[in-house]
Parts: C-alpha cells; structure tokens; sequence
C-alpha cells in the first residue's frame, strides 16, 4: 500500500473531549506506520493547511498524547472559517490540494460540527472535481448535539453532565436561602438554535431528588404570563426555583429575548445575556430575590467533570476515522449507534457526508414536556447514558494536569503564503 | 454533668462545605450523649429559633449525617437575619432565651460569617446580660475569608479551588479559538469587599502552565486605560487573555463598576452583572471578540470539585466547637491555624469572639503584584495549600448523591408564636 500522511483538524467551538478524539486518531495512526507515515494536524484548524502551518505530530511523545484524552480545548488550536463551494472558493481548495501534495496528504480527518461536514464532504470530492486523490472523513464534534444519524454528538454529554450538576447543586444552594433572601436562581446555558443543553438542566431532577426546575427552550416561544405563572407556582410550593435558559430564547416574533434586553451605559445593545433579562422579568414581575449565572466557556471546557461516556465515545470516533479510512473509505462520518437504552449498549457506524452536511438536528417535540418547561421520560431515556460516569483528569497541588502540545511545525515546502480572505 | 440540648445554626450564604460543619458537630456530639442529648438546628437559620422551628437532629439517621460531609448548600436551611444590639432587640433576645429554656438548649453552634460572629457575641453574653445560662461558640464560614484571626475561612477553599479550575479550563478554550474568533474570555466571581476569590483566578497560571490572566481586585481602582492596555499586551504576546474579575470591582471614585453599567428594555437599571461591562470596554476600547461568565451560585455551590482541605477543616472545625463547648468555653471561636506553608500544616486554635465580630480581612496588599493585576508569590504560598486535594461525591447515573434530611421539627412548647420584623 502506498504510504501517506493525514492531515487532522479541529473546526469551530472547541469542547471538553475534542483533543480526546485526537488522542484516538493520533495513537491509530501510530499503529499503521505502513499505511500513514505521519499525522500532521492544522495549527488554528484548517487555516493551517491554507497557511501551510502543519503541527508534525510525530514530534510529541506518546504520553502526551495520551494525556490529550483529559484535556480541554482545541489542543492544535481551531478556528471558525467556513470553505464554501468549490465555484465560490476556487482559490481556497487549489491551495489545499497545492499544500496536500507537498506533504504527501492522502487522509483528511476534520474533526467538527455542521459546517465542517459540509467542507469535508467538498474536500471529499477533490479527486473527482480538481482530480487531487483524496479520502476525508468527517469526525463529530459539537456541544450543540444537533448533527443528524449519530445518535448523539462528542462533546455534548459533558456539557450536559456539567449543566446538570450546575443546576442540581445551585438548586440546593438556593433552596436554602429561599426563606428571606433569593427565591429564584437562573442560569443561561448554549444552544441557539437546539434546546438539546437547556434539556439536560432538567436532569438535576430525578425522583430521588425532586428539584422544581423551569427549563426555557429556544423551540418554543417564550410566553412572559405562562413563564412568570410557573414560577410563582412553584415558589408557592416548593419555596424556591431555579430556571435554565437556553441563550437561544426567543418570543413569540421570532426575536431573541437576548437581544431584547440591555443597553450599556453608551446606548449599545448588549450582546449577550438572556439570564439578566429573564432575572429582570422575575423581579418586575414577581419581586422575588433572584441571581443568575452565566456558563459560556465555563460548560464546553469543564473537562474537570466530564461523561466517561463522553470521553470514550470522542476516543472511539477518532480511532474509527482511522479506521475506515484505511479500508478505503471516503465522503463519510463515523458515527454513535445506539443499540440499547438499559443497560446502554453502543457501536460505531457510518453515515455518508451527503446526508450530514447542512442538516440539523432540533430536540424532538416529544422530548419536552406539554407545557413546554421540562423534559419527557423519552429524552431522559436519551440523556442518562450520555452523562453516565465520571472521568476525572489527573491532578497535582490541587490542580488538573491539562498538556500542552510542543506544536513543532514541519518545515513548509512550498515557496508562496497565502492571504485568508 | 448537667445533659443540655444544643442548638446549631447555618447563617448568610450557603457553601460548599458548610454542611461537612454541620456532620463534624452532629458526629462529634453524638459521642458525648451523657453530656448533649440532642442536637436541634434552627430551620432555615436563626429564624428557626425564633419561630420555635428545631429540626431534631436524632431523627437523622448515622448515614445520613455522614453524607452531609459531601452535599453542598445548607441542609437546614439558612437566612440572613441579623441580630443587633441588646437594646434593639431585646424582644427577639427574649424570645430566643423563651425557646432555648423551652427545649433546654444550654450550647449555642451559630455557623456564619462577620454578622453571625457579632450575634454569636451577643447570645455568649446572655447569661451576664438577661440571666439566661448559655454557651456559645462561633464557628466560621465565609467565602469571602474575610474573617479575621483563623488562617482561612471554610467555604473559601472550594470556591478558590473552582475559580482556579474554572480560569485554567476556560483560558484553554479562549487559546484554541484566538487566531480569528473569541481573544478575551471575562469571568465574574464573588467578593463584594475583599478580592480573595479573584486572586484563587491567579492560581489558574502555573510556573508548569502559563497563562495570560488579568485579575481585578476591589481592593484596586479600576483604571480603564491601564486595564484596556494590560489586555492589548496580553494579546499581543499571547493571542489571548482570560479575565477574572471581582464583582467588586470600583473606580476611582469609589463606584461599583457593576452599577454604571447597562439598563434593561424598561430603563432600570440591571442589577449585578460587572463582566458585561468590562466585555463592553473591550469591545469599544480594543474591537476584540469576546465571551464572558458570571459564575455567581455555581462558585459556591460545587461540591463537585470541592477542596479536600477545605472539606476536612470545615469538618475539623464543626468537631471542635462540640470538643470545647463541653470544656466549657463560651464566646470563641474555633479558628484555623497554619503552622507551615510546604508540607501545609494546621491546627485548630481559638479566638475570642469580641476579637472577631465586625472585623473584616481585607487582602494584604503584599498579596496583589506591583501593577495590581495578579498575585505574588506570597499569595500563592497562602492560597496553595487551601485548593489541594479532591473530595469527590459518590455518583450515582452519573449524578452527585447529595443528601436531602427528614429535617422533622420537635414538638413547639411555646404558646405564643412569633412574629418576624
């Protein structure tokens, strides 16, 4: 078999088991030194191919890629650059194929979401387009959990994992303040489009630990009588509540409630912060005492508190790219099948890139609950297994053991830069 | 020896270890019933005195007690109720010597900070002032760590620990997206006064880990210009910058920064929230893209990555309040004493409460660097020892198994009710 190098990337938003992924691809390609000689990974994401800034793997020892595996972040560094169509961006993939064949490049793995998918399957088809032979495989990746056939996407059931905890154990600080002081906590998590990250706040609550929760989904449109009602419902019975607010809210116009909100002290709309809004609401509306918190990075890069489930998974997906790659596959994406609920039994599948890129994944109506505040036993049967089990990182004076790559350039070969646009 | 009850109660904020408190006293008490019979706790703090509300404590069982030890929040409920002077509120004095000789409470345990030290004072001087015989000891928990004499506060040591995971995890985030997305990450954290919970964000940054973090302290004037040029710095050596900063934080003129920010849809002002202004000043001032977060309760409440140091003192300190009611202290406070930095060692020590009520801890200025951005050296020795080690929860499907208690209230043997001012 004619040996090759693989090019690797990290593509958008970054998460808790992305370099998990790697650490699957990289320690695979290890074991085929007859088929792929070297991994080269995009420093930044696939602006390092289009640069001709390759990270040579092969320069990092095998225990630090190993520790990839408890590591947050985009260890090779990512970067939000979407490659369009082949007409519209020309310049872009001749430079690709340019750089590939100075490397010896026959694998492209790229390793992110929905958009990515699409640039994969375009690099896909460079053999047949710009006749520069070429296999790419699409790894997933996206807290958002809305790519379409797998069952669930990696990085996903560690922001769920954190965001239930998050939820579980504020609910048990708030509940103890709830006689004179804060009655209503809220907290703003991702997902703008799909409410898969608000859904897994309702999983605080179990019925071992009932916990009054109000869950505010971008599916449905936010209705400010129905929302202050509930609250004051459950403050009336249970003394306190906490609420989980999808960043994604919108109203019934389609607007987002984010939006909607401040203004800083210039007059600019603040960007950013539906908790603050929703919290406003409340003390308007109600006058309870509240707080709110804002997760951003704090959920994607909790690696500290991520699902062995999802760790394993983000392993297994990179050492299948590997592997079907070597059996000759192209244009597809491994993916998570589900065989069972309980006991969970998973495998890897494979979904071609034609049916992936450009779609998206929402929560399933049934997954939320008639009055639209919570969550159905069908999507708790979806979400436990996803943020079952711990997987802790290794510690030292109190602090996690994150690596960090030497990220060692190969030596570019070719004689032009290239301008991003 | 003459067998009392006691009476223990959580007051102000809630932590993540408060309850570790609560199971080091229950346990400790246990094991002289000839001396304590019951130990009652005050349902939802002080108030559940004065309401004659005593949750018994005996009807709990021994594993539940135990696993107090590892559930955040305060698990009898808490309040914040001040009790001032004797001449102010010598009703609520009154009614309190009514309940304790009612149940015949002869230990007072009050679990707080600052404003509990000064009311723990007082109820010590009953027997003196209103000829009511009774013990009390203070038992600290802030965190803030504004008490002053112990060492530390408990509570401080897990929230230091979390800000410090938090800042490091986050910082990996914000690195992987720098080259053309997110270049400054903003974290808001707790310390109204004292800018000890900001400085654990320095921690983030190791000799073994660099990190570009800019820390502002409310001990520190805020200068927009300098903190604008601190960041532009930072970018342009690093790519990135993450900061912490206090909800605190004040200009020159002595005004929460938090405050001059934004207005909602309906021009009030948005209480809270300083990380949105200071992103706003870096959008206007330097064009950079950014995120922020408010961690707001999660800080406080994550017993998930609670501190073992600040777990086992919490509990060390619960235990010896017992240890020297029964030698027949009064009107202390048990503290923390450090006897050495590397290897940390500690002791428990006593301070009387006069020294203690209305005295606040403010951060050495020696703490804070030269430019007031960072912490020194010194502050590092203080703050190691406080975040090491990890005391995970159990899990169960992937969740923490927090305690909730039976929490059944003794049979009132009052008439009267009492009415709250």
């Amino acid at each position: 078999m004619n040996r090759k190098n693989a090019f690797y990337a990290q593509s958008g938003g970054v998460t808790a088991v992305i370099n998990s992924t790697a650490c699957g691809l990289i320690e695979s390609a290890r074991q085929y030194p007859q088929q792929i000689e070297k991994v080269f990974a995009g420093r930044n994401g696939i602006i390092g191919a289009l640069r001709e800034e390759l990270i040579d793997t092969s320069c990092e020892s095998k225990s630090a890629i190993a520790a990839l595996r408890h590591t947050p972040g985009g260890a090779f560094g990512s970067c939000r650059y979407k490659l369009k169509g082949l007409d519209e961006y020309q310049r872009e993939y001749k430079r690709l194929i340019d750089v590939f064949a100075a490397h010896n490049i026959g694998y492209f793995f790229y390793n992110g979401g929905g958009d990515s998918a699409d640039t994969c399957l375009k690099v896909s088809q460079l053999a047949e387009t710009m006749g520069y032979p070429i296999q790419a495989i699409h790894i997933p990746k996206t807290v958002d959990n809305d790519l379409p056939i797998t069952d669930n996407c990696p990085g996903f059931g560690s922001v769920a994992k954190y965001i239930a905890i998050a939820t579980r154990e504020a609910s048990f600080d708030v509940a103890s303040m709830a006689e004179n002081s804060t009655k209503v906590f809220v907290l703003e998590v991702m997902g703008r489009h799909a409410g898969w990250i608000a859904a897994a706040g309702g999983m605080a609550a179990t019925n071992d630990c009932p916990l009054p929760i109000v869950i505010l989904f971008p599916e449905i449109p936010f209705n400010e009588q129905n929302f202050l009602a509930r609250i004051q419902q459950h403050v009336e019975t249970s003394g306190y509540c906490s609420v989980v607010v999808s960043e994604g809210v919108k109203d019934s116009q389609g607007q987002f409630l984010a939006n909607q909100g401040s203004k800083d002290a210039f007059g600019h709309a603040q960007l950013g912060g539906v908790a603050p809004v929703i919290a406003a609401q409340i003390r308007n509306g109600l006058g309870f005492k509240y707080h709110w918190a804002v997760a951003d990075y704090l959920q994607r890069a909790a690696r500290h508190i991520a699902s062995a489930t999802d760790v394993e998974q983000a392993y297994a997906l990179g050492k299948a790219a590997v592997e079907m790659a070597l059996n000759g596959e192209n244009a597809i994406m491994p993916t998570i099948e589900r065989l069972t609920d309980t006991p969970y039994h998973w495998q890897i599948g494979k979904a071609p890139l034609e049916n992936v890129a450009n779609v998206e994944k929402m929560m399933p109506r049934e997954f939320i609950s008639v009055d639209g505040f919570g969550i159905t036993e069908a999507c708790r049967r979806y979400l436990q297994p996803l943020i079952t089990g711990e997987s802790y990182p290794p510690y030292q004076d109190g602090m996690p053991q994150y690596i960090r790559l030497k990220r060692q350039l190969t030596k570019k070969k070719l004689a032009s830069d290239f301008e991003l646009r």
